[in-house]
């Protein structure tokens, strides 16, 4: 049975449902003028910070480019690597534009919508989520279908291949590529969004609500619609750059291990056909998700979570018969690896809402150490994220070993390592919905910073209210499912490099035991490069945020009659600030993930980028769990005490808590997502250049 | 040439010389009446404390005694072990109490001498010190001494060896188990002392500095002489036990490696004799430590540092003969590797010094931060310290790589192991007066605190201060040290770990390659396990803070004429709040420690051990040098700010700082160190238990 043709049909499905959401979004109203003239400058400020990123983006792909064509024609990569390298980037490009584009026009419009019930309020946030949740899924296996069925055709008609085995390893292989142009696309989405919306909310934050006194969303705050433009370009845009990437990677890093284990075209089209049935079940998924008025935030969060779980559930449902008729019944252990996946990404899910979610134990504990000030709240919040490190290692770790042994890894290692790609597959088949829950948050957010500012009352600020608070948990849970996809991915794009090195050189002499030099060094500088990564990145928002410090005083002092509310602050020039900072920020972060690998492969060879490969995979899953969960501990932390615990907003138990917030925000929306990027970017930059490595490195 | 008379020779010779250097500072007069009180309460607690702790520490270790002894019994292990167990844990003990008894009478009569002048302070500070460094390398090298005598006079008397090889392999095996028993006992005494010191310096901080507005080391302040007791059991008697057990860990497991290497006796004598040769040459250096009377700080600091270069110089000189002589002309490889590991212990304290003294920009600029408040100064301190941990670990590989190419490791994998052994005990090989530097701070401070309590005077208290800052910058180059010296002692003794295996079980099937499931999951668990112990630790110094502050405000409340200086506050009670929590809070991190290798041995086998040990390295040593140099700089910005930058003591500035510190004092001195004996116990632990996890593991 030919299952290759469920992949172009679930992408289109995806995006026919994604512009029917988009649709429902449009269709609301957006209120009043003043509410319009907010959002308006909201959209403005999004779109010019794109436009610039996308011109600083094409500078960058432009020199890859031609770095590329000339390794191509020296003979070091296929022709189709260069222009693979191009569309990886601009499909990833375009479901962040799409996805944002909707995010900004769903603001306004969301707010609006609560003014008549919680429920119309939901139901916009939630479809300008699934917009980007639809789009990225869409957008990824259109991608991957384009060029599979092109290089099908290639290999079968024009340079014909001896056999299957061979066809397949060279389509499977020059796919591999393009997952490059989607990750650097990735890093400069979260990285410069990251630092983007993190500068302004610190920026804003440290002048208005510490030193004005004046509170959060304030419009004679001049840095807040940079403030709400960064929860656009940064919470929506970057994470769907960043999830796109663990999409396709995962999906391409599994079919590339089909080859090793020798299961032919028909290995290589099952992640395909997977995407496909997860793209139908979340959509199903997404008709669950409603609410009734007056629900309780935990209402809230169960109609989410009910929509994600019968997705997980039909997933669960229609693999079965995948696997069992695609593969046939002897291979039914995939099955479970595929379940084990699953089961995975939800676990991590519950694992960090406990941690940062303030209905339990963890951050009502992190709360009450504002008693003794910010240093104890600091100390109380690190502590939580270093414990909250433990579950999730053990549950990935668990499905790893799951996954290999039960796809028969004990009699065929490739086998095994096939299962544990179909793994990641497996946990990010749900992805079309978890991004929509995800993606939701920001846009209730910036509701509620619209709602705020144009005055719209007492019963509309509640909804808007528990509508983001929400957002909060679900942003911390798709946090946590945006890094344990990651690692999965990561992993399985390891094993892709080495079956790759062996396709380049087939009797090169791997000596990849832990004990050997070059990879223990490689394991030590993999596992220094994401705290590498995380200081850069949060020296950024410092810098950034600084400037923003510098220009909000400068409003404040210079332009007569804003604190009254009598003069309007210069909004556009905050946005500037933060466009141009994080434009320049981002370069330092970019070279380092595409150099590393290039001069770790010169210097220690294959053996020694593997290394570094593991070791970054490693240490950046535990540094980038680490960091968003403390950064959500700590912003749920501040938001329990607001609601009046431990004496409540202004009391100095606040004042502490507000110290660990800010500390968190580039924690958890910064540099712990870039570290996603970085993990899988380092390993797909290692593949495209690993010809390059076998010849010309220093050790063999 | 037998050389292995030189290491009993050098032990007796280092405990004769601290013999030496403890008369020195008994002959000098503990001064007034009022600064013997103080300096008795501190010895007081102190000795309570250590009585305290050795009882809790004698019952693990009569439990771990009977565990062994059943083993033992049962056949998994030698009947030595048991026995070698104990001493390596007596001796650790026995370093850690003189050290520490010597600290605390030389605490009051340092004070005293630098009433007279700065260089009298300075040697009698210096010389307490060095007590506790050539206490440590003279009982670590005189274990090593007798057990290497009587295990060769066994096995070629007794239970006569059929060959050299066989008895070599007999006796190394048996020695490293020694290692077991030292790790155990500086986990206690590091976890322990840590919780305590920090606990006491925060809990006193937080009520004292912050609450009731009263200056450092104020005698009304209730938890002062816990905050001084704290100094000599964590910074003292802490650090030794720690550096004993690289010390000794580092030579047995160079020892043991010469097994595979085919180098014989020869090869197990070398690392004991470049140990004796240090201890010469440590010697030597102690007397060039001297400074000028009106010496600025740089003058003082170069007078510590010439002393500890001229030893290093002295050991690059005689460890050329040494190997020419004791190896052979064609094994000259192994000298190199000595002296990449002297070199990289050097280099690392000089990056330590770097980021971390405010002589340079990055602690410069860290002040800075703190123009905005304390969110920044913590987002600032984290990011220097995650940015300060690419140098080290470059150092590490550097050396790493050099020593195992230069040691012939192309040629012979096992000879370039044993050349990384070599480097990490050309390392250590300046431990004597090393520690003496490093153990000179905390005497040095507490010193001041003395001055502070007894009203000494404004010239005395400049002196002390003079010296005490001097001590933060050798602390934390010391600690450098200590992690940098851990990471490659680790390193040997994976490798020890993997050639007893192949010892125990000849045929055993390795499958070390990174992506191997077991491996890859050990990998991911040893990277979790110090960001797990980190927590555990600052939580303790958290809750034991608490208690702190609760007993101080206690005592500020109820004792009448407390805060007018006319009534003496309780001290005893805080000394025994922090005895008794630091006592509890080591159960958790020790059974941690313990449990961890084991139980993953069981269930992922000898490779996921394997993987476990990498992995827990690799975090370890990043975390272990980003906790340290964060609180490092932290310490040292709010000096800075003291001294009259960026408005100064009291200014806003200040206090954002004061958070800082507070924040970086668990770190610096309680997390950051402990991680240094998990990943040595992690591994020592895995040798003993080896037999154990070949037998009964469920992955084989």
């Amino acid at each position: 049975m030919d299952l290759s043709i469920l992949a172009p049909v679930g992408a289109v499905v995806a995006l026919l449902f994604a512009f029917f959401l988009s649709r429902r979004v449009m269709k609301a109203d957006e209120g009043t003028d003043l509410m319009k003239k907010i959002a308006g400058a909201v959209r403005k400020g999004a779109n010019a910070y794109l436009k610039r990123q996308y011109t600083g983006v094409a500078i960058f792909f432009a020199v890859m480019f031609v770095i590329l064509l000339i390794l191509a024609i020296a003979g070091f990569l296929t022709p189709f690597v260069p222009v693979a390298f191009l569309t990886g980037g601009f499909f990833s490009a375009l479901s962040g534009f799409i996805g944002m584009k909707i995010a900004t026009y769903a603001n306004g419009r969301t707010a609006n919508s609560a003014s008549k019930s919680l429920n119309a309020g939901l139901r916009i946030a939630f479809s300008a989520g699934g917009v980007m949740g639809f789009v990225v899924v869409g957008l990824g296996l259109l991608d991957i279908s384009i060029w599979y069925f092109f290089l099908k055709f290639w290999y079968s008609t024009v340079d014909v291949m001896q056999n299957e085995a061979a066809q397949v390893q060279a389509i499977t292989s020059a796919m591999l590529t393009f997952g490059m142009g989607a990750s650097s696309m990735a890093l400069f989405a979260r990285v410069g969004g990251g630092i983007f919306t993190k500068a302004a909310d610190v920026g804003a934050d440290l002048v208005g609500k510490v030193e004005a006194g004046i509170p959060e969303d304030d419009p004679r705050n001049p840095a807040v619609i940079a403030d709400n433009v960064g929860d656009n370009v940064g919470d929506v845009a970057g994470m769907g750059a960043d999830l796109y990437e663990s999409y396709v990677g995962s999906i391409i890093s599994t079919a590339a291990l089909a080859v090793a284990a020798g299961l032919g075209f028909k290995g290589v089209v099952i992640p395909m056909s997977m995407a496909a049935i997860g793209i139908l079940a979340s959509i199903i998924g997404t008709f669950f998700v409603r609410t009734k008025e007056n629900a309780s935030q935990k209402n809230l969060l169960g109609s989410l979570r009910l929509g994600t779980w019968i997705s997980a559930a039909l997933i669960a449902v229609a693999a079965f018969p995948l696997i069992y008729f695609g593969l046939g019944a002897e291979k039914i252990g995939f099955y479970f690896a595929i379940l084990s996946g699953l089961l995975a990404g939800i676990l991590i899910g519950v694992v960090t809402e406990y941690y940062t979610s303030d209905s339990y134990k963890p951050t009502k504990k992190l709360a009450g150490t504002s008693s003794t000030g910010p240093a104890t709240v600091i100390i109380g919040g690190l502590s939580l994220g270093m414990l909250s490190t433990v579950l999730p290692v053990v549950i990935v770790g668990a499905s790893v070993l799951v996954s290999y042994f039960l796809s028969g890894g004990s009699d065929s290692y490739n086998n095994g390592l096939y299962g544990v790609g179909l793994s990641a597959v497996g946990m990010l088949a749900t992805l079309g919905i978890t991004l929509a829950t995800d993606a939701y948050g920001p846009v209730a957010d910036n509701a509620g910073g619209i709602a705020e500012m144009a005055h719209m009352g007492e019963e509309v600020r509640k909804r808007t209210d528990a509508l983001d608070s929400l957002g909060n948990t679900t942003a911390a849970t798709g946090k946590g499912f945006a890094i344990g996809s990651a690692a999965l991915t990561a992993l399985a794009l390891i094993a892709s490099y080495i079956a790759e090195i062996q396709v380049l050189k087939p009797d090169f002499n791997f000596n990849l035991t832990i004990t050997n030099p070059p990879v223990l060094i490689g394991l030590f500088i993999g596992g220094v490069l994401p705290f590498l990564f995380a200081a850069l990145t949060m020296d950024a928002v410092g810098r950034c945020a600084q400037k923003i410090v510098v220009e909000v005083r400068r409003q404040f002092r210079e332009i007569k009659g804003l604190m009254t509310g009598e003069a309007d602050p210069d909004y556009a020039s905050c946005v500037d600030i933060c466009t141009r900072s994080a434009q320049r920020e981002m370069i330092a972060p970019a070279i380092v993930a595409v150099a590393a690998p290039i001069i770790v492969g010169l210097i220690l060879g294959v053996n020694g980028v593997a290394g570094m490969l593991a070791g970054a995979t490693v240490s950046g899953f535990i540094l980038a769990v680490m960091m968003a969960n403390s950064g959500g501990a700590w912003d749920n932390a501040k938001k329990y005490i607001e609601s009046g615990e431990y004496g409540g907003k202004g009391s100095d138990n606040h004042k502490a808590a507000v110290v660990g917030d800010t500390v968190g925000d580039p924690f958890k929306d910064t540099s712990g997502p870039s570290i996603n990027i970085l993990i899988k970017l380092l390993s797909m930059v290692s593949i495209v250049f690993a010809s390059v490595v076998l010849s010309f490195s220093l050790i063999k």
